[in-house]
C-alpha cells in the first residue's frame, strides 16, 4: 500500500493503469466498520482500490465541527492495509483548494430539504469536492454508505446530470450492537450520551415495525419515531422526515419507495440515521 | 466521418480507443473560419478529432436568441468532413438535459464582470455544459477561440479547480477582411449594420496603437474606443473593459498582462471583440 498526497502522484498511478478496473471509496478518516465494509466491497470488485482520507473544509458550515472533526492517520492506514487497500489519497487542502478557487458544483432540489435545511452549504461541498475526487482518481465504482441518505440520493444525481463515468454503489448501513449506526462522530459522545444514543435505531425500528403492520399515515409513523427519541433527555430533534426515496420530496401516505430519515442532536453531537422500504405501487 | 447523436455512442467510441489522443472542439454549430481554425489545430495535434454541435439552451437568457439561433447542419458536416473530424456528437437537448436534470458548476468571481452583467446566467450554463461534454468525449485536448475571452478564462478556471483531466488550448481570433471577428452572430446584421460593425475592431486597433505608442490611462484608452463605436448610428455600447487578462478584474492602468475587451449592439445583434497586450512587468 502506498499513500499518495499529491494529485499529480494519483495522476502517474492512474495514467499507469488505465485498463484496470479502479475501486474508490472516498472518505473523511476515522475510519471504522461502515467505511470498511465499502472498502471491502471495493476490494471484491476492483483490480486496485484507492481510498482519500480528506476531511474537506467546504462540507462543513461555520459554526460546525471542521476543527474538532476526529483524525487519526496511523489507525486509519493499518486499517486500509489489512483491507487490502492499495493506495491512500492524502491531500491537504492546500492540495485541493489552491489559490484563487472558485468553482462549485450544485444538486439543486435534492439539496434543499432534509441535511439540507439547517447544512446550507454542506452538500455544495460535497458535491464540488466528490467532482474533484473523481476527475482525480477516475475510478470505474465508487462506493459510499447509505447512513447518508441524502448524500446517497444527491452524489447520484449528481453523476447521471454530470455525464461522470462512474458507477455509484451504495452499502447498508452497518451497526454497533446496540443498534446504533457506525459513525466517526459516534467519538463525541459522552458515556452516558452513548446509551442515549441508541434512540435514533429504536425510534426507527418502531416505525419500521407500524409500516410492516400496515400504518401508512406519515404522521402516526413520525410520532412513533418522535416519542421514542424523547425518550433520551440529552436528545434534541433536528428533523425527522419521509421522504420518496429517489426525489426525497415529502410524502403525505406511504407509496412507491420511501425514505425514513432522522437527525438527532445528542448533546451537542449531530447525529443521523434512516432507513427505506417499498410501499405498495 | 460518423455522426453520433447519443450519450452511449460516444461512450462506446471514446472507450475502444482509449489509448488514442483525443483532440475535442465544442461548438454550437454555423461553423465559420474561427471554428475552423480550431479543427484545425485539434486535427493537426491528435489522433482523433470529436466536434460537437449543440446549441446549448442552459446558456442563453430568457429573451436572448436561443430560437433564432441559425443553424445549418448539412453545410456544418461538410465543412468537419473536408477538415478532417473523426466524430460529430450531435446530441438534442433531451439527451444533454433530461428528466429532474438539476447539476450546475459554476465559476464565482470571473463570471461577474463583462459579459456576466448582462448575460447572468450565461456562465453557468456554459460551464455546465462543457463540463458534462468534456465527462462524455474526454479529450485530452481541448480548443477555444480567444474571441470569446471571459468564457475561455472561466473555462480555464473550471479545469483547474475541479481538476478535469484536459489541455485548454485558446486559438487567435479569425477576422474577416475588414477586420470583424468572425461569429456565428453576424449572419443576423443586415447590409448596412454589417458595413457598421467594422467600428469595433476598428476601435481596439485604434486603441491598441496608442497602448503601443505609451499610453497607460485606462480612461484615455477607453475613450478612443468609445468615440470610434460611437460612429456608427446603429451602434450601442453594451461594455468597454480593461481588465487583468487572468484574474479579469478591472485595472486602473496598465501594468501586466491586459484584456481588452468589449461588447456592443449593432442594431438588435450583441457582437463582442478583444485582444490582449502584455504592459510592463
Amino acid at each position: 500500500m502506498k499513500i499518495l498526497k499529491s494529485i499529480s502522484e494519483v495522476r502517474r498511478v492512474v495514467n499507469n493503469n488505465k485498463n484496470k478496473q479502479i475501486g474508490f471509496v472516498p472518505t473523511m478518516g476515522f475510519l471504522h466498520e461502515g467505511h470498511l465494509s465499502l472498502i471491502k466491497k471495493a476490494r471484491e470488485e476492483n483490480e486496485l482500490v484507492f481510498v482519500s482520507i480528506f476531511v474537506n473544509p467546504t462540507q462543513f458550515g461555520e459554526n460546525e465541527d471542521l476543527d474538532s472533526y476526529p483524525r487519526d492517520l496511523e489507525r486509519d492506514s493499518n486499517l486500509c492495509l489489512n483491507a487490502g487497500v492499495d493506495y491512500i489519497f492524502l491531500p491537504n487542502a492546500n492540495e485541493m483548494y489552491g489559490e484563487n478557487f472558485s468553482t462549485f458544483v450544485q444538486v439543486d432540489k435534492l439539496r434543499e430539504g432534509l441535511c439540507g435545511k439547517s447544512r446550507p452549504v454542506h452538500f455544495n461541498g460535497v458535491c464540488t469536492v466528490v467532482t474533484k475526487l473523481f476527475n482525480i482518481v477516475k475510478p470505474n465504482k465508487a462506493y459510499f454508505g447509505e447512513k447518508d441518505a441524502q448524500q446517497l440520493a444527491i452524489i447520484k444525481r449528481l453523476v447521471k446530470d454530470l455525464n461522470i463515468d462512474v458507477e455509484i454503489i451504495g452499502c447498508p448501513i452497518v451497526r454497533e450492537e446496540d443498534g446504533l449506526a457506525k459513525s466517526s462522530r459516534n467519538s463525541y459522545l459522552s458515556e452516558r450520551e452513548r446509551i442515549e444514543a441508541r434512540v435514533l435505531s429504536m425510534g426507527l425500528k418502531k416505525c419500521k415495525a407500524l409500516l410492516e403492520s400496515g400504518e401508512r399515515d406519515v404522521q402516526a409513523l413520525k410520532k412513533v419515531i418522535e416519542e421514542e427519541i424523547n425518550k433520551a433527555e440529552s436528545s434534541k430533534i433536528d428533523y425527522i422526515e419521509i421522504v420518496d426515496s429517489e426525489s426525497l420530496q415529502e410524502v403525505e401516505t406511504v407509496k412507491n419507495k420511501i425514505l425514513v430519515a432522522i437527525a438527532v442532536f445528542i448533546g451537542k453531537t449531530r447525529l443521523i440515521d434512516n432507513f427505506t422500504f417499498e410501499g405498495e405501487k
